[in-house]
């Protein structure tokens, strides 16, 4: 008997079939003597609804007036939650992100939550209420409502985890766990039973959008949170994400793929100080997140940045560059969406000098060309041609073994 | 200059178009000086939508949940108007039942607003917004979302340009303003100037739902606001409603009919103190409205007791009667769906005995009916078979010569 926290993303709560089945596992862990935290993003495609009601009216419109818009979305889904659970004949009481205690900072659109007022919750658990929360919302000082951006109901579950001190804080996907590489492109992928909050956080930058957002890992790292990423259709146990003291370090925990990159280079600016600086906070000012940043020597005395953006940022990067060229000082700017990111992570590799190599070696037999590489710690990243994606996945998997994980 | 509420039911908001339309009337106001506070009401056909998802997941939802579910229509209306106004060049601030300042009492799905504080409001005309609040809702003690039943956004309206010590207070609506009779019934019905508050109540119990709800009336004449009923699609100043010293007392000001009514007669009660409490008491605590109710003597030592509630609450009555036969003791219990109420409102008639004969000659001479009469100070009601209340309110208001009326 404990707090569990549980989360369900919007594709579980499409249609009212699909909302009482949530409704009937809650009760699942309710009846099993534990208190219940639902946390719940807005159904299926209702977001993109409302975005679009909002784009028919004003094609910018302001970012509070967005957050007051889409929040609307996760109140309906709480609401028939509750719904749903009461119909079963227990006592749910529904919670906006307001009403739960969620206090965030003043960036509507993409909030970061300040702190959790769990009172109420605790409260609501004490009359043996299942509490169903609001993802992806909070409050703000001036009184107003904020949102997360994306995926931030994952945000929420991990903060209430923590606020509440939750035995554990359950992820429901549409797969059973996390996998050492797409089982869609790896056929022999397997399913890990544990893995580091470090490699879970490399894992989801790389790709893996589906399982788990990276700011809701960060906080999980950061108050201990017991994480689990599990499938709700099914009792398998899922992937623990723990920290990284607690399990076993593998080599490499899984292959990672991203084919939602761009790549630009910015060729030829002066070699002197602050030239990286002007170039990433113009991006920066546009809300442009860099994944991969590369400089390199380049002739004549100057150098050449290299990064990559999300595929839909190439346009709006390339705009922002092309209109402070004289502020860059570059000798010429190329781009290319022909390019997909293969990556391994393992908490392991930092200790092992041939990791690298043999990732390598095993893209070289399969004759796959690498157009860019970075490393850190705990991941090598290679760019490919985006055709040769899938095969680097499979015969990096293959060659470190990755199916016969257990 | 001055601060003018405005309010626009949903079907002012349908779709983007419409959306836009009240934005630039919304902005007209605001361009002549005035602060500007807006109220919706969620848009077109979004709440009935809304307890449709409710319905197939639950048939018999708390209140408390369905109140969260349907306060998200209001939700998305105002962020949608906001970003109307937005994209005129203006700037908008939306607000929430909450944010607005409306406090209720706890009963969810009908709750009454118990205070106003209109400080966040006040800030935001201060610094030159546009406000937009969302209609029928408030908040209560336990920090919950309330609603106020339908129609709820005139009450909050009202409550607002209460608090806010309005210039005036602009109820829009599909007709010019306030008619002597329904204009699709009685092809010269005239358009009155103004009414009273008491007139106007009456009007809105007799079936003239559309113009405005009765609670906002009885507010208005609470905190004598200054209240407008115009249509938003031309520059006609509309009825206005105001206190009865202040507007000319004509002896009939109008012919209401409804046709959602049941009878249902009570017949052969003991005559002993505590049978219309008992009998009402118990409808109460079902929620049952009761409109008429007339108590006359019956046979035996016995009295009857008739009424009459919307028809949609004939089962229920007669379940609750059923049941309760023997705490009710009646001998007999009758009940129609076949009558219409036809009534006729006047501050002035107080003091003028020919009113109702004269109604009555009318009635007579066109060979109606009449199977039950009520009297107010104000108003004249009587029950005709459904068939000829359209009739009856045509022969009526042509006997008052009620076309005449400027």
């Amino acid at each position: 008997m404990g707090l569990v926290v549980q989360k369900y993303g919007g594709s579980f709560l499409e249609n009212a079939e699909k909302v009482s089945k949530v409704a009937r596992r809650v009760i699942e862990a309710y009846k099993e003597g534990h208190s219940v935290v639902v946390v719940v993003s807005a159904q299926g495609s209702t977001t993109d609804e409302l975005l679009e009601k909002a784009a028919e009216i004003n094609p910018k419109p302001s970012n509070r007036e967005i957050d007051v818009l889409l929040s609307a979305g996760e109140q309906i889904a709480i609401a028939l939650l509750a719904m749903a659970i009461e119909r079963e004949g227990h006592h749910a009481v529904s919670l906006t992100g307001y009403q739960a205690g969620i206090f965030t900072d003043s960036n509507y659109g993409s909030s970061r939550i300040k702190s959790v007022d769990a009172e109420r919750i605790i409260k609501e658990l004490d009359k043996k209420n299942i509490v169903v929360v609001a993802g992806f919302q909070g409050w703000n000082k001036y009184d107003d409502i904020t949102t997360f951006g994306r995926c931030g109901s994952d945000t929420t579950a991990v903060a209430l985890a923590a606020a509440l001190k939750a035995d554990r804080c359950e992820m429901y996907t549409d797969v059973a766990g996390v996998y050492t590489a797409n089982p869609r492109i790896v056929s022999d992928a397997a399913k890990l039973k544990e893995i580091s909050y470090d490699e879970m956080l490399e894992l989801v930058n790389l790709g893996e959008k589906n399982v788990l957002h990276n700011r809701a890992v960060e906080l999980a790292r950061k108050y201990n949170v017991n994480l689990i990423v599990k499938s709700s259709l099914d009792d398998d146990p899922g992937t623990i994400v723990k920290e990284v003291g607690t399990v076993e370090r593998m080599l490499v925990r899984g292959v990672a793929r991203d084919n939602d990159i761009a790549r630009i280079a910015v060729i030829g600016v002066e070699d002197k100080p602050g030239v990286a600086f002007r170039l990433f906070s113009l991006l920066a000012k546009e809300k442009i997140c860099i994944d991969i940043i590369l400089q390199s020597i380049g002739r004549d005395n100057t150098k050449d940045i290299s990064f990559t953006v999300k595929r839909e940022n190439l346009n709006k990067t390339l705009d922002v560059i092309n209109a402070n060229l004289g502020v860059i000082g570059a000798a010429e700017v190329k781009h290319s969406d022909k390019y997909s990111k293969v990556s391994i992570v393992g908490a392991g590799m930092v200790n092992n000098a041939g990791v690298a190599a043999t990732m390598f070696e095993a893209l070289y037999d399969a004759g796959i060309n690498i157009h860019m590489i970075t490393t850190s710690e705990i991941k090598i990243s290679v760019l490919v041609d985006v055709q040769d994606a899938d095969k680097a996945v499979k015969v990096v998997h293959d060659k470190f073994n990755l199916g016969e994980v257990k």
